[in-house]
C-alpha cells in the first residue's frame, strides 16, 4: 500500500512507440500528462521515448525508478501486435494475465454499434495482470493499469489522446489527488504578445536578477508570443508564496503592460473574446491567405458564438469582389496582397455581417506565389471598427503554416489594441 | 576527426527545457529531428527530456553517449538566464567560450530592423566553445554547435521550433548526408481513413503473422484516420527492400482499398487536393460548428487555390439564413443541427461559390449547448455535387477541439467517397 502522506513530488514520464521517435507521431500525451501532474504539484522531473521493445522499456522503468515516485507510462496498450506494453510490465511486475469478465462486458458494450463481431484481438484486451488495479477506459478498449510497489506507483494509459486523457481526467486524478494534498509548487504566468524575448529580459533584468533562489522564471517564445512563467517552491506555505508570486508579477506587468494580454492559461483569442464581450461587440473575418485559421483560433473557444458571427474565406479574387465588395479597379492597381485590398476586406466583411470589428488578412502564404515586388511571406493585415481602420504590413517567411500562425497572431494583436483604443499613428 | 565509413545508424534526442517537462510547451522539436534523421536512415534509440539544470543535462548525454552514435540536443540556446545549454556543453567537452565577430556581426545584422540597440544579452550569444563547429543560424541569435569526441557527434540546436527546422534542414542535413549513405533503414506508409485499427488488424492478419523478422508494421491511429507503416531494415541492399516493401503494400491495400487514401507522407487534404485537380474541379466550404478548421486544413495545401475558391464560417443562424439561403422554416421546424440544415448550407454554398463541390457542418461542439434530443456531440454534416446530396450525423463527445477535428475528417472523407462515387446508398 503506498502511504497517505507520500508527497509525491517528482515523477517521471514514458511514452512507448515506435512511431514517437520516428517522429511519424506527434507526442501530445506527456504534455498532457505534464499539464495535470503540475497542476497537482508534482515535478516531472524526467521524459523517456523508447521504441516498443521489452528491455528498452524494463530500461526506462528502472531509470526513472531511481529518482521518482510516480512513473506514468503512456502507449502500446492496444489490441495489436506491435503493443507489447501489457506483457512486458506483467512481467516487471511478476504478474500474470487473467481475464476479466467486466472488462469483456464493457468491450462489447463500446463496440455494439461499431463492429459486428468481436475480434480475437478484442477479446485478449480483457486480460489484465492479476496486481494491477484496472482504470476502466470509457473511450476505447484498453483499459489503464495502475501497480503499486515499494511505495512507489506506475500508472500505464493507452496511448490513443483522448482516451489518455480521459482516464487522465478521471480515475489518475482523483487517485493522485489524495496523495498530493500537501504539495506546494505554485507556477503562474504571465502572456503578452507583440514583444520580443530579448527585449522583456532587457526591460526586467533587475527584477529577474534580485529573484530568491526558490523562484524560477522562464520566458516561454511562440509564434508572435511569449510567456513568462514564474515556478516557487519552498517546501513549506502555498498561500505565502501565492502572495509573493502576485507582488512580482504586478511589478514585471508594470514594465510591459501593453503587451501583457492576460495571465494564467488564457489564449488570445480567449482574451479577445472577453474584451468583445465586455463591450457586447461582435467581430466577423475576411480571411484570404490565413485560409480559416484565424476563424478557427476564435472559434476554439468555447462560447464565441455571443460574439463571433463568422466569416469568409474569400481565398479568389472573385470572392474578394463578389462577397466582400472589394472594387476591381483595386485588384487591378494594387493586386490583391495590398493595404487597399486588406482595408475593403476588413471593411466589406464588417458593413455584410453587421459586426462591431472585422479583421482581414491577404497576403502570400508560400512556398509558391511569391515576386520580387511581393516575396513570399507578404501579408497584408487589417482591422475595421465604427471608428478607424488600421492596417499593417509583414513580411517573413518562415513556412507556409509558419506564415500562417505568425499574420494570425499579429492580426489579432491588432485587434486587441484597437479594442482597447491603444494604437499608436 | 569522425570516420567517412561511420554508418550514423543509432541516434538519441535530448530535449532541453522545464517548460516541456511541464507540459506548457508541446515538444514538436523532438518529431521534426526523428522525421529528418529518420528520412537518412537513422533510427531514433532514445529520446530524453530534461529540465533546464546543469547536471540533469549531463546525466543525459551520458546515457546515450552508450547507445548512439549521434546526439541532437534541442533546447536552452537563448540569450536569457535561463538558458544553460551553451556553458554546460563547454563544460562537457573541456571548452572554453570564445568571441566570434563572425556571429556578432551576423546578429546584429539580423536585429538590425527589430531592436534600437544591441543588448549584453544578445552580445553574449557571439560566444561559443572553442572547440565546436558553429552551425550559422539564420532565423534567429542562437548558433548550432557541433561537437565531435571520440568518433562520436554531438550537434545543438536552437529551441525555437522554426529555428531548429531551419538548421536541421541545411548545416544539419548536409552534414549528416555525407556520414549516412550506406544506410539501409525504409518507411513506406499506408495512409487510411474511415476504418478502425482493430478491423484492419482482422483484415491482413495472416499477412502480419508472416512477416519477414527484418520488416515491421505498425498502427498509428489519430483522429478518424489509421496510418500503417512498415519498416524494414537488414543492413543490406535498400533497393530490393524496397521492392519488398512493395510487394507487402499491394496485397495489404488490395484488403483495405476504399480505405485508403494515399501513401507516403500525403495528408487526406492533399489527397482531395488531387482528385480535384485531376477532373479539373471545384470546392466550397459551409462551416458553422467546424469553425474554420475544414477551411483551414484544405488551404493548409500549398496551391490550394487552384481549386479551392473559399467558403464561409456561418456561425450564427442569421448568417446561415442571409449568407446561404438556409430557409426558416428549416431552422424553425428542425433547428440549426439537422439533416435538413446542413443539406440546405452545402447546396447553398455551393450555388452561391458556383464550385463542383461544397461541404458543411452543423452542431453542438461543446461543453456547453447540449440538450436531451441533441446532446454534445451532435454534428450533421452534408456533401453537394451536381448529382447528389449526402448528409451523415455523428454523435460522439470527445470535447470540443476533437470533435471539431474528427467531424472535418468525416465529411472530408465524405467528400473523397463522393468524388470517387463510392457512395453507399
Amino acid at each position: 500500500m503506498v502511504k497517505e502522506n507520500n508527497t509525491y513530488s517528482e515523477a517521471g514520464i514514458i511514452v512507448i512507440g515506435n512511431e514517437v521517435l520516428s517522429g511519424e507521431t506527434l507526442d501530445t500525451n506527456s504534455q498532457y500528462i505534464g499539464k495535470k501532474l503540475n497542476e497537482l504539484g508534482i515535478v516531472i522531473r524526467k521524459k523517456i521515448s523508447v521504441p516498443d521493445e521489452k528491455e528498452d522499456i524494463i530500461q526506462a522503468i528502472d531509470s526513472l525508478w531511481s529518482c521518482c515516485n510516480l512513473i506514468i507510462v503512456s502507449g502500446g496498450l492496444g489490441p495489436t501486435n506491435d503493443d507489447i506494453t501489457k506483457k512486458t510490465l506483467a512481467t516487471y511486475f511478476n504478474s500474470e494475465l487473467i481475464f476479466s469478465q467486466e472488462i469483456f462486458e464493457a468491450i462489447k458494450k463500446m463496440l455494439r454499434h461499431r463492429v459486428p463481431v468481436i475480434s480475437d484481438a478484442h477479446r485478449n484486451q480483457a486480460y489484465v495482470p492479476h496486481n494491477a488495479r484496472v482504470l476502466l477506459n470509457k473511450l476505447g478498449t484498453a483499459a489503464g493499469l495502475l501497480f503499486e510497489k515499494e511505495g512507489k506507483v506506475l500508472i500505464a494509459l493507452p496511448g490513443v489522446p483522448y482516451e489518455l486523457r480521459g482516464l487522465m481526467d478521471s480515475e489518475v486524478r482523483s487517485y493522485l489527488q489524495k496523495l498530493t494534498s500537501s504539495n506546494s509548487l505554485i507556477n503562474k504566468n504571465i502572456k503578452t504578445i507583440g514583444i520580443a524575448e530579448s527585449i522583456i529580459a532587457q526591460k526586467i533584468k533587475d527584477i529577474e536578477d534580485s529573484l530568491p533562489v526558490y523562484i524560477k522564471l522562464a520566458y516561454l517564445p511562440s509564434i508572435g508570443q511569449v510567456k513568462l512563467r514564474l515556478t516557487a517552491q519552498n517546501g513549506k506555505d502555498k498561500d505565502s508564496l501565492s502572495k509573493e508570486l502576485d507582488v512580482l508579477i504586478e511589478k514585471i506587468s508594470s514594465r510591459i503592460s501593453e503587451y501583457i494580454y492576460g495571465y494564467g492559461d488564457v489564449t488570445v483569442t480567449e482574451a479577445i473574446g472577453l474584451l468583445l464581450r465586455e463591450r457586447a461587440a461582435s467581430l466577423s473575418t475576411a480571411e484570404s491567405c490565413s485560409g480559416g485559421f484565424i476563424a478557427h483560433s476564435i472559434t476554439s473557444v468555447s462560447g464565441s458564438s455571443e460574439y463571433y458571427l463568422g466569416g469568409i474565406i474569400a481565398y479568389s479574387n472573385q470572392m474578394k469582389v463578389k462577397e466582400l465588395g472589394v472594387s476591381k479597379s483595386i485588384l487591378d492597381t494594387y493586386g490583391a496582397v495590398s493595404q487597399e485590398c486588406a482595408e475593403a476586406m476588413a471593411k466589406g466583411a464588417r458593413k455584410k455581417y453587421g459586426t462591431s470589428y472585422a479583421i482581414s488578412t491577404t497576403g502570400i502564404a508560400g512556398p509558391k506565389g511569391g515576386s520580387k515586388e511581393k516575396p513570399v511571406g507578404t501579408i497584408w493585415l487589417a482591422v475595421d471598427s465604427e471608428d478607424e481602420t488600421i492596417s499593417k504590413k509583414i513580411v517573413f517567411d518562415r513556412g507556409r503554416i509558419q506564415n500562417i500562425h505568425l499574420s494570425s497572431v499579429i492580426v489579432l494583436n491588432m485587434l486587441r489594441m484597437l479594442i482597447l483604443k491603444k494604437v499608436d499613428h
